[in-house]
């Protein structure tokens, strides 16, 4: 499980939001309040979009907290979309390209959750994979390889699509192979213009998510990184929140759920 | 802040004391239940007695419940004394110079506990090291710092009387500075053959140390590390405890106070 | 590429055997005499087998020449079997899971050469593994992936077998992939009495392979760790070495060719 | 003994400037052409000024050549005036304090040498240092306590004096130690708009330097990073070169010898 942030509005500094406080992503990562895991210790990585078409990626295994790094590039870079997330390993050894955010082309993927029974369906997922997205992958984690059957089922074309198939996909590996656990699923994708964040569950407790939102930026985090509980606004369940920068820099966001195409 | 256990005794495999269960050391880097900070991520340490007269000593900067080397090694290791520890920063970098244990010759020292004021006082107290001590250090952390003092005031002849004189000069530093905070120590240091553990303040708040002692061995720890509390005993602050192997590999302890001979 | 040694005989400390001058095997890794890639900096790891049945592993993504923690180890730990790398990447990042030794139960498994063509031919032969060897790889080396095929192939049971059916699996699937490039593999397999030791290659320029013979040990490296060249004997090109540790601690050495049965 | 480049002039991305080829930076730290040590592997590092008054830092204790983040940032960032630094540890540990360049305020520092008989005359030298000096050093080098000395010695009122006053310090502390080994120092200062580079030593054997100036910046290497040798003009030996930013953008560049004006 994971803590993570997604900012998408007028090019910012990002340091406020990773250490302005206890409640700010690092401070999350030593003390959480809605997570299963109150640490998340294992990895922190951070991707941006600035002056180039695609994003700057930085990932590191120690603990956000204490990577004199993070808090250096966080002070220096500005984005007008930016990722941050912070790790709590639930298996796979903590190695960088564990971290989040993954990257690819002009993408980036970041996600908090966990696919049930990984070990009995990560065979079969991986087999679906198309031979681009096979090699992508650098890790062991679940949250990569979701990411690599996003690629493999249009995420370039049809990103909400490409969410539908993905997490039905998985849901069919799980029943084929008989899992009981849920798979959980909440998690954000961006292009440099967008950002799609989607909190789902197969089950009824789908990892939480919230957003911020004001004049000039859209804020999606995992929990409130501020005591202003007035400020956020939880994200339902099954929702999939859409933001896109238009030229003008304005932020438009609207709400959808998924599969309700189907439904 | 850290937490610490200390062993002597019949030569042990380390894994159970530091994996078994969330009590066991690494469960405690990631939720204490006695430290003023509640996680410990900031690396790990171990230092060990086996076939050779000096002790072994690894260390790494990463959270020591995530390390597999950590693992591996107590895993396979024996030692009749060793120490592990695992570190939360007050400041220092995460850099594995910064991790306990801290060794020289045969000599192995682990702490729990601050120096108030230490960037008042730091500079005064290097100034009275001696040029041996002055050049063993390699990080930049209290701990180390009062290792070097403890020798340079005798650790190898006279450990008991090197620990008073040790606390006394750095508490006339800080006296001399202004520091009004306190300066706690919870530590422990060996020779091989002996441990002599401290817990001590100079206020009413000397950081928590615990022993549990059977028929062929002793434990220290900052806190149980299991969840039978009648195993363990509290050590009453400002107390000493020294435990020694002797040739027939019993373990004979006893307990005095700091100071008790000047008062 | 990479260098490696692997001994078999008398209990010993290894400290010698990396660090006794620029020849021994982190001075090999700073400069190297006889490898494709002078510099071997990605990465260090030590296997041995002491007191416990299953081996112990120690793996680093750094420098072995500045790495701390091996310097301890070696001068800690004793073996009658160990084996020590060093890995100079070419591809596959500098993580700890990436560098060898590679265990499974009580094997150990290291090597140093490639897979040509390794992208086209990975996901053909990751097909091809049993579910038990797919799960257990970590990283993304080709190497990890021999070692897997070994296990799929019946290594426990008979290694030479193995050995020749892995290494006709790969050249397989490197035609029918239309790979052009050499498939190069001198590596070492242990299981605690026995090493099996190979330098083989597909084409003309199999990684050189020596070994060192005494009374109380053998060793084999990729290239001699002294300067006594008649101490060493260069291992001839397609041979398998097996040495067998007797009850009594005596080593015994054959030495065939791969696929002899065969011709 | 390390190898590192200065750049002022025209913003610019640093990608090129460490991975175009064998001669670039990165591929220097795997293969130097004229440094001592011909490996440069134990640490990389970074500063740039780009959109903040006080510069950005980034350090990393593994090998520059395969650090993902080094690679990304360089790609990412610009900046008018950046230093890049790789290391070839002369016995400190190979730890991100370590590394090169160091910070102060505004200031940035690196260093290409080595003070000889280090552990005879470093107390010394610390004794010397203001306080404020005295508590920003974070790790064991000589070249962390050069520029603590630069700050005590008057670095930001005038760096021209604060550079021959540390050397002679230096210098003279050694003398007092019996020190009969060189103190060499290659080392380049930066304010965010000038850039003061100096070649010097006790000895005849300074080490290298030299100066790429085109039409709308100048780049300083310890060793060319092309292979077009009309580019490159030495710096000779006991020489400072002066470079500054002007408003427009234009770079002035001054050159003197150090001590002349004694002289």
């Amino acid at each position: 499980m994971c803590r993570w942030i997604a900012y998408l509005g007028q090019p910012t500094h990002m340091e406020d939001y990773l250490y302005d406080g206890e409640r700010a992503l690092c401070g999350q990562a030593m003390k959480s309040h809605e997570a299963k895991l109150g640490v998340h210790g294992d990895g922190g990585g951070l991707g941006w979009y600035d002056r180039k078409p695609f994003p700057g990626l930085y990932r590191n295994a120690g603990p956000a907290w204490g990577d004199p790094n993070l808090r250096e590039l966080t002070a220096q870079l500005q984005g007008h979309l930016f990722f941050a997330h912070v790790r709590a390993s639930t298996g796979a050894p903590s190695i960088f390209v564990n971290c989040h955010p993954f990257r690819c082309d002009n993408w980036l993927f970041m996600h908090n959750g966990q696919i049930g029974g990984f070990d009995e369906v990560r065979r079969g997922l991986e087999h679906g994979l198309d031979d681009a997205a096979y090699r992508l992958r650098q890790g062991s984690t679940d949250s990569e390889l979701i990411f690599a059957l996003l690629r493999t089922n249009g995420l370039q074309h049809d990103p909400v699509r490409a969410i539908e198939v993905t997490l039905n996909k998985i849901l069919t590996q799980m029943r084929q192979a008989g899992v009981k656990s849920a798979f959980r699923a909440t998690f954000a994708l961006a292009d440099g213009d967008n950002i799609w964040a989607v909190r789902w569950s197969s089950d009824a407790h789908a990892p939480s998510l919230y957003q911020r939102q004001n004049c000039d930026h859209l804020l999606l985090a995992s929990e409130p990184i501020d005591e202003h509980a007035d400020n956020w606004r939880e994200v339902p369940a099954n929702a999939l929140v859409h933001a896109r920068r238009s030229a003008d820099g304005a932020v438009n966001i609207s709400q959808s759920f998924l599969f309700e195409k189907v439904a």
